[in-house]
């Protein structure tokens, strides 16, 4: 199913336009122009004759120009004759937001409105949705404000998601942490477009390289079996299932009115189609941004670099407790190679090579180089600590630099404050992937070793 | 053994400061007079007449007013003669922070020292170490910059540390996040002063209410499972253990030269006297904040309210995994009463109770109201997503006024960014614990539960 137009139209007529910034209506209008859309807004309300400066159309059928998608944000009841002037008007494709229908009950509503859309072929997202967004073309649709929910910047992840506040949250919350995205998919009831035909879409999706998904639940199991396979083959899909427990699924039930089924089954299908499984939402969210920077590795065998001694023991501890990850044995010609370069009795060359508190840049560096050439090492996780006084901020230049050829994943672990995060995010500017907790950072190697060794089979 | 001196003394001698701002003795002269202390600083250096307008002295002997403590920040070789003169000028107390000692195999260095203490009657913290903080008297003696590692609030967390690279990290962030803190000891090789000599202190410590402790090995197990045991019954002790894999313990020994021993050892000492395990340092923070906010749950029952329905399902997925905690069945008469006044069909009251998107204050307020009213709840964890534009911020008082008269636990989770911390940090502000992920709520939780029915045995 071709859902270009939902992220590409160059023409978006929002049908319920409210002059009250609070309401939804307002809000999408806002959002859509704020967001620097190039594209045509065309805002419709019967009551209204402008908005924000822009002419308000009364009805969409009074629009002469070309549509290309319609969003419709009023009560439930309305929605169906929205609709059908829509089809007057010759669009195919609509976004609705509106909630009221299944999961309140209201069942008929909805059976209604999904008859007619489907036999007058039609696409729709929603209803009960937040909205959609693409960040590259700045087409935002989201119906929360900018002000409250930072927008990430534009990159190469897309997230599904079936419940709109899970979606909003974790993207405000991956904004401020400089996670990068693509498209943002709220489907709700799923009443004509459903999660598989979204994954479908985005596996041919350019923009998209690694499709992330928040699921409670699926009304056609096979249909999404085969989608969820043919993705998890070309891109690395990362899902979290709410309503893993008997408790869970009873609310689910209530909230997009899907069943959320058994979870062995869901979890029986994530394992066979080769789907990488997130327990939560933080782990979902390291996942895809180590995916979405690093995709290879070779082996297992990882060497850690630290200026902290405790920083070192708790990342071998996290390594050794991994099923997919051993600690490298360094090979003793590049050691000895090290230890004439560096010089220092208090430095340990063994792994975790521990470059010690008075390290500077160019400790780090010379033993970056020596795991980056050792046969023996198929990747590093490089602790950082910046709170001693001796590294200075050319480290993030000397990992950028290693980091580009993309031979071995490098991942770097800095806890921290303010200062940490500055650096931090420089590391994040130049594509290399950085934690704020060694377990995170190995949790997050593991998946690329298990999902290596899965595709080589 | 009395430490008052390490954290509340009236004059303090810095041994080795420097005129050079990246040395460690500069750093900790700098430290002490940034962070405020009231007392007398007496730098000593023979080369040195003056630095940053204070006299400096050629020795400590040279110093005609009574000194309560000597930090020493001097090369390994000369701190034997530093603590003989230091005993002229009868001084009882001493902190050494000079690495390489037995650490690096110098024993004997190390093992000379600690007679020379011990038959001296000195006491000493260190060798080997980052050095101690008091928050509340300003006794700043951690000797890594305060630009580079933030110090966090004054409260009531004390934190011992095996470990200065872990205690430094863990400390920047735990200022960044509001977390509250009253004492840090980094006591690096334990030569004279050992974590249970620190415990024990602590327990005595008024302004210490939970103790927080990275760990890789003690000395001797009987004084330390002696001195756990007191501390336990009194205090929440909140333990986490580094070296807990085999080569992980390897590490470790090269780290502090202390041997990691048999972790089960450790593992089944800190459960026989109700320590409470925390799996890494993230955990570690947040069962320690929420100890300190939050210290009695009178049964297992939980109540979620929510305005996101996605967060309602995965919050009673983790109630439904955790083994100390389940989910509530609100009573028949609140529920009915809450709908009366709630009166929105979109509203769901089965727990989780989802006010859903549109939520205003009043709606929480009134929701919040119910649960604390019902005896059938015994917590509720509310999860307030604030990028829906109806939330005001009197939000922060609805909350902050229910949890002052800790009738029940009330822990707050929010995700998102720059809008959602500023909100957090003023509940925080008000001692209302958050969380950015439901399942660390639930988890902490879990733990405050377990630590309760421990303590009615």
């Amino acid at each position: 199913m071709n859902l270009d137009n939902f992220f590409k139209a160059k023409s978006i007529a929002i049908i319920g336009v409210s002059s009250s910034p609070a309401k939804v209506g307002h809000v999408l209008f806002r959002n859509l122009i704020d967001a620097g859309y190039k594209g045509k807004v065309l805002p419709v309300n019967p009551k209204l004759k402008s908005l924000l400066r822009y002419k308000v159309y009364k009805s969409i059928v009074d629009i002469k120009e070309k549509v290309e998608l319609a969003v419709i944000a009023i009560p439930a009841e309305l929605v169906l004759k929205a609709v059908t002037e829509c089809y007057k008007k010759k669009i195919k494709d609509v976004l609705i937001v509106t909630a009221g229908f299944k999961e309140v009950g209201k069942g008929n509503l909805e059976d209604e409105l999904k008859f007619y859309l489907e036999s007058h072929d039609m696409r729709m997202i929603g209803v009960n949705c937040l909205g959609t967004l693409d960040l590259h073309k700045n087409v935002d649709l989201i119906f929360l404000p900018r002000s409250r929910l930072k927008r990430p910047e534009a990159g190469n992840i897309s997230f599904i998601t079936q419940s709109g506040a899970i979606g909003s949250a974790i993207f405000d919350l991956a904004a401020s942490n400089g996670y990068k995205f693509s498209k943002f998919i709220s489907y709700g009831n799923a009443t004509v477009i459903d999660e598989s035909d979204i994954i479908e879409y985005l596996i041919k999706d350019k923009s998209t390289e690694v499709i992330c998904m928040y699921l409670e639940g699926v009304q056609n199991g096979s249909k999404f079996f085969e989608s969820l396979k043919k993705a998890a083959r070309i891109k690395p899909v990362i899902v979290v299932k709410g309503g893993v427990s008997e408790e869970g699924s009873k609310a689910a039930k209530s909230h997009t009115g899907s069943l959320a089924g058994s979870s062995d089954v869901y979890f029986g299908i994530f394992k066979q189609v080769g789907v990488i499984i997130a327990e939560n939402l933080e782990q979902m969210l390291y996942y895809a941004s180590t995916f979405s920077k690093i995709r290879k590795i070779k082996g297992n065998r990882v060497a850690i670099i630290t200026n902290g001694g405790g920083y070192g023991i708790i990342t071998t501890d996290a390594v050794s407790k991994s099923s997919n990850l051993k600690l490298a044995a360094l090979s003793e010609k590049i050691k000895h190679e090290l230890k004439m370069k560096i010089n220092n009795d208090l430095v340990s060359l063994d792994n975790p090579i521990d470059v010690v508190g008075d390290a500077n840049t160019e400790r780090y560096q010379l033993a970056l180089d020596a795991c980056m050439k050792d046969d023996n090492v198929d990747a590093v996780v490089m602790i950082v600590l910046y709170q001693t006084p001796l590294i200075t901020t050319d480290i993030v230049d000397v990992i950028s630099e290693y980091n580009l050829n993309k031979k071995k994943p490098i991942l770097v672990v800095s806890t921290g404050g303010i200062f940490t995060k500055i650096l931090r995010e420089s590391l994040e500017e130049n594509n290399v992937m950085t934690f704020s907790f060694p377990e995170h950072a190995i949790d997050a190697l593991s998946k690329l070793a298990e999902y290596n060794k899965i595709k080589q089979k």
